[in-house]
């Protein structure tokens, strides 16, 4: 498939002037802050001689790996299963709206992708950070996903690497360390080696983005790999790791009750509060080794 | 209006056992985790001799003050723009789905309340946590919001009181300190006396339950608080805070760029890492004094 250069004006961070109070004294300052602008997401899809576009969705996100967060986005929501099924993903540019520039999207589908537009369907959208908003009705929160199963048994990784993955992200993780703004997604080898990380304003999209550069990599699915979280974990990101074929899914924050219910349901061991040399396993323990 | 009674399953916290690793030790624990679960909300809405029912939203939420998120919700995405907009807000139960009950919620529209279909129709949702997830064209991602505008002149709030919040804010928070899980958003006199704090394992439902709450409560709109946010400032809670008539509102993390921009652009003060007798003031400095 054909990826898009990110244009120009696609900076992660921006410089602005602020007031820095600290206790009663004032100063003028330049701060930099994390980048948040909208992306807009079509597609064009549909048979050869019937090739029609439909706009998805429009996300907010920092900009940057635009392509990828596009392709991890129709993989975790189940319209696209494999590489091929992309053909080309596009920034497009419309030259009477040029405030747009960089943040209009379009991917180009295989003509044998079938879309399941009722599925598509959303009457709303809802503004909790799970992700799975918009869908109207309960049962359609846990019929997206059709995962990956990962093997129940492997891979097997010794508690003594899983802390030394936090300090790994973290020395790896630039803008953050700029604005404080930026959530982050990091894929590790079970040696410990940082393969990806991949940063947003949106926690899903720095899922998104990993999971998307790993499948237009040919990397794919995650099933012998681990992917860290720099926050907490959710419902969502749990149901977008299994859809990836995660089977070790780790997190610097909290789950939450239902991220441990999915996990548990669909196969992955899943680590939260992993900080300080310390971490708790709620699901799927066997594949963590003493040592 | 008439609210519901929680039903007794809405915990915001529950027990689960996990494996803890410190070290090279592990034990077995009990552990809380913030519960996150779906709410699927629909409206009872129309003119007295044609009142039909559309389903909404499902939003992944933490249960409890249920209704006062409902109807923030439907203030911030300017459904509503007033208490007398709601008639009621009603959990529903169907016997044969228990498994959804607590979770499913009605609420009933007053007849001369129009709702603007075409604007809520969305074809798809995003994963975002910016909560402006689903729309189908930039331009509907500013043209949500009918803020109130402030008073650019007030309130006026001295530097020291800003350092008091967090520690403030900290002290209410009685379920995070349990599961490390949940978002707060928390309203304070410009005395510095906290008037109201909730929590959500989504920060913008908790934003959705405190203005709820504060329009429930006939204490609409807050331009003359202070609006506390425990995590990072994005757009979307910044276009929440202007749809609520906020004037200041002050985050202990990050905020975005667009959300700088759009507190410019709707006149609030907008206030970052507000912690350690430290912040810093992005736009309409003006409400801050020294003493």
């Amino acid at each position: 498939m054909t990826l898009p250069a990110q244009p120009p004006a696609a900076a992660s961070a921006t410089r602005t002037t602020v007031v820095r109070v600290t206790g009663a004294a004032t100063t003028h300052a330049t701060d930099l802050l994390a980048v948040e602008a909208p992306l807009e997401i079509s597609l064009l899809h549909g048979p050869t001689a019937q090739r029609q576009t439909r706009a998805l969705a429009v996300t907010m996100r920092t900009p940057g790996h635009d392509a990828e967060l596009v392709a991890g986005f129709l993989l975790s929501e189940g319209i696209i299963s494999q590489p091929t099924d992309i053909l080309r993903v596009e920034h497009r540019a419309d030259p009477r709206r040029p405030e747009e520039r960089g943040n209009v999207i379009q991917a180009e589908l295989a003509p044998e992708v079938v879309l399941e537009l009722d599925r598509l369907e959303r009457h709303f959208y809802t503004t909790s950070s799970c992700g799975v908003c918009g869908k109207t009705s309960i049962a359609a929160v846990r019929n997206t996903a059709c995962p990956l199963p990962p093997d129940l048994d492997s891979p097997r990784v010794p508690a003594g690497l899983i802390h030394t993955l936090p300090e790994r992200q973290r020395a790896a993780q630039a803008v953050f360390e700029q604005t404080g703004g930026l959530h982050a997604t990091a894929l590790f080898s079970v040696e410990g080696d940082l393969l990806l990380l991949r940063e947003d304003v949106g926690r899903h999209n720095a899922f998104d983005k990993l999971v998307g550069a790993s499948l237009l990599a040919d990397q794919f699915p995650l099933g012998q790999q681990i992917v860290l979280l720099s926050g907490r974990a959710s419902f969502e990101l749990v149901q977008k790791a299994a859809m990836a074929g995660v089977a070790i899914l780790a997190a610097v924050g909290a789950p939450s009750s239902l991220a441990v219910e999915a996990a548990e349901e669909f196969g992955l061991t899943l680590l939260g509060f992993v900080r300080n040399e310390r971490f708790n396993i709620y699901t799927h323990a066997q594949r963590i080794t003493a040592i």
